[in-house]
């Protein structure tokens, strides 16, 4: 099944690799006058087999196909896209790569591909979509429908209402289990099976939920409220979107029901939705802990890509401006012993990649949860004694060398005492800086290398230079 | 909801915390003769209570609270969680917790925890059940549940095998829709509600499968074969477990039949259980990009701790003295011009963390599978041209600051190159080892905190003195 995949998409990476297929297409775009008839009977036959290749994908593979080719070629697949799955493929697109491509589509044929979505997918969309069709692709659905499609806009994304899905299938507990089973065979197919139907009573608010085995094992008369299983867990629209997959993951939740600040059922979350989140967000993490918006695209424009680096550069040069200063009021002892200069780096260096294992145990515990207000001043103490264990190993062990290599018993001293030092110290901020930062209702994660490995660098400078000038 | 837990967890760690409770639970193992009889009712009455919120908990909360406590306390409340629940707790918890927690029972109470258990759990756990006790429990279950533990146990477990749950709901495809209703209606239940029943021949192979829809919205007459779905993704017991999960994800799956290599139909993968699997990857990633072995738990002992941040540390060591040699090397220029030494950390530091951006988004592009052989040399492309501008960019501005604090011309014009080649290098680097790492079979985040900044160190240093040896 995956050997498939991998072979059509190396034949359409091929096809659309080929000078003369992005040629043809150019033609048929701008329709210029043909070139020699032989020529184009083949081109034409690229791009048919091009086109039939791309739509037998899923539309979550044609927009992992689109990530990964550069933007001209990206252009060329997206217009052989056909529009009952273009819809779908904008969806699965990371946020850079669904908005290039809708800036590239004609507004009628983005409202044609709105509508084959369902009304949760219109709303994912209608955020980056052109605003001169919202108002005509809004006013051509059923007037329920565009209810559900305006109030899900109003949820910011990190709320569970925006993850929601609002075509959802609920019975009154006064029903019958007949009654249920003959409306369900009416409707001829559930959306989307997960095996439950959602139960409310007659004002909506939701009071229980259904299995189907529970229509399939009990007889017909008894009534929806006397089978069905009462709500276990359920979410707010309001309630965080994130905590609401923790919890899926936690109690192994498939489909979960969300109700309104009023009680009433009005859509439900599902398993996928969420993986997606999860997967977005430890993504995310991976990203802004390096110093990166969360936002680049691996094959995002360079102009795009240097300026979303430029904020960090810019920290870091600045900490690392104010470490060299450091250095600098130490000249004195330098010029005597200029061995100092070459031992420079090794205690700030180990300092920060120490701190870095440190940041990401904590960055990890936060994220879980196993980290708490309560059980913080434990993992201080913890660290701090790893650090004074560890420290005094190294310093033992980097003195030791200093020691073979330059024959100065000081000098092995003073690296000793700087990298012990260092060590505690790196512990101490990697313990800190994403408490500090999680507590400042930032991303715990946000830019921790960059910060670690500046401040490390400072005071490992100091320490070390400190304790020369006193000690040589 | 959410809120309920929390007031229940700080009311455990309360309780936990007190002296004497602890010191009722130690009289209470150790049988020792009590203390004055109003003290003992009031601990005991402490210890019901932990007793009675504990086990109100779910066993993934429990889990999550074990992992939050230091050990002495965790010991306390594990003695306290029901045999019937503490199976699922074991399953929930991380590695070395469960370890731990297994190691201080008694046999006996483990073997009767695992009975509490299904077979694919069973199977989970025994790798970490003490020896002596598995053959006893092996042989207490019937013959064929004792075959499925067995074949699962040969899993490694980055194989859907070791994933999978093997208690499954399979009927034959000739059977009538009523036949097949007449066997729910005769189980009761079935296992873990996902709506779907696996479809085989008579021989067991993977024919197809039926939802529980098709029985509501069918007429009993007709045949399995008539209604079921054909097979669309399945999975090879030998199959990765992470690309298992990816197709998850991508198809929006919920659950997918496992075959055999011989096609026969032996279990299936539920999306909670990739779900956990997708979250372990993620936060195994952040831990050893740090370089800390993914084992690592946030209140591991202390000398443990210690230990598993020692291979890197060393190879941090390495790399940095032989920076360090590098600069000893420029002694003779160091001494003439003291302000390198101070300028000296400003390129590599730059250069380590443009490095690291470059790095995480290569690692989160392999991940999502975007990067891929054929477009490697479009990324190293892109990297470079980001690399020469904001390495032209960054360079300029730093070899200004330079000039501006020590007003020598030649000095900022060394700054300015040594910067341009660093940011270069750096960006071959951040491509190449996450690239390199994985063609080497290993995890393209393995240390690479670690390797990025010792490499873009080592060459900072001999780029900025080179320069500085040949201008200066």
């Amino acid at each position: 099944m995956n050997k498939a995949l991998t072979q059509v998409i190396s034949r359409i990476q091929e096809l659309i690799n080929r000078q003369e297929v992005i040629e043809a297409w150019l033609q048929k775009q701008s329709q210029q006058p043909r070139q020699a008839l032989t020529d184009a009977v083949t081109q034409r036959q690229h791009l048919a087999e091009l086109e039939l290749l791309v739509n037998r994908l899923h539309p979550a593979d044609i927009a992992l196909l689109l990530e990964s080719v550069p933007p001209e070629q990206r252009t060329l697949i997206w217009n052989h896209v056909e529009q009952k799955s273009a819809g779908a493929v904008l969806l699965e697109a990371s946020d850079p790569i669904r908005q290039q491509l809708i800036r590239q589509s004609h507004s009628d044929d983005l409202s044609a591909v709105a509508r084959h979505l369902e009304n949760d997918e219109i709303a994912d969309l209608v955020h980056d979509l052109p605003k001169e069709i919202i108002p005509d692709l809004l006013s051509s659905l059923p007037g329920e429908d565009r209810d559900a499609v305006r109030s899900a806009l109003s949820f910011p994304e990190h709320c569970v209402g925006a993850w929601m899905e609002f075509d959802i299938t609920a019975v009154t507990q006064h029903m019958s289990l007949d009654n249920v089973l003959s409306k369900l065979r009416d409707q001829g197919e559930l959306p989307d099976n997960t095996g439950y139907i959602m139960v409310t009573d007659e004002a909506g608010s939701l009071t229980g939920m259904l299995t189907l085995e529970d229509l399939l094992i009990h007889q017909g008369q008894l009534s929806v409220a006397e089978v069905m299983s009462p709500v276990g867990i359920y979410f707010q629209t309001r309630d965080q979107a994130e905590d609401a997959a923790r919890s899926f993951e936690r109690y192994e939740l498939i489909i979960a029901p969300v109700v309104n600040s009023h009680n009433k059922l009005v859509g439900v979350l599902r398993v996928s939705a969420l993986m997606d989140l999860m997967d977005k967000l430890a993504q995310q993490k991976m990203l802004v802990q390096a110093g990166l918006s969360n936002e680049e695209n691996l094959f995002d424009p360079i102009s795009r890509s240097a300026r979303n680096r430029w904020p960090w550069i810019a920290l870091n040069l600045l900490i690392v401006f104010i470490a060299s200063q450091i250095i600098d009021q130490f000249e004195q002892v330098i010029s005597q012993t200029v061995a100092l200069a070459a031992l420079l780096p090794i205690t700030a260096n180990i300092g920060g990649n120490a701190g870095n294992q440190v940041v990401a145990l904590v960055i990890r515990g936060l994220a879980t949860q196993q980290l708490a207000p309560d059980n913080r001043l434990q993992l201080v103490r913890k660290e701090l004694s790893v650090a004074l264990l560890n420290g005094a190993l190294w310093g033992t062990i980097t003195g030791f060398l200093t020691l073979l290599l330059y024959q100065n018993i000081n000098l092995g001293f003073v690296m000793l005492l700087a990298m012990f030092c260092t060590m505690l110290f790196a512990a101490c901020i990697g313990v800190g800086i994403p408490i500090l930062l999680k507590a400042l209702g930032q991303d715990p994660a946000l830019g921790s290398s960059v910060i670690i490995t500046g401040t490390t660098d400072t005071l490992g400078f100091f320490i070390f230079l400190g304790l020369a000038a006193m000690i040589l």
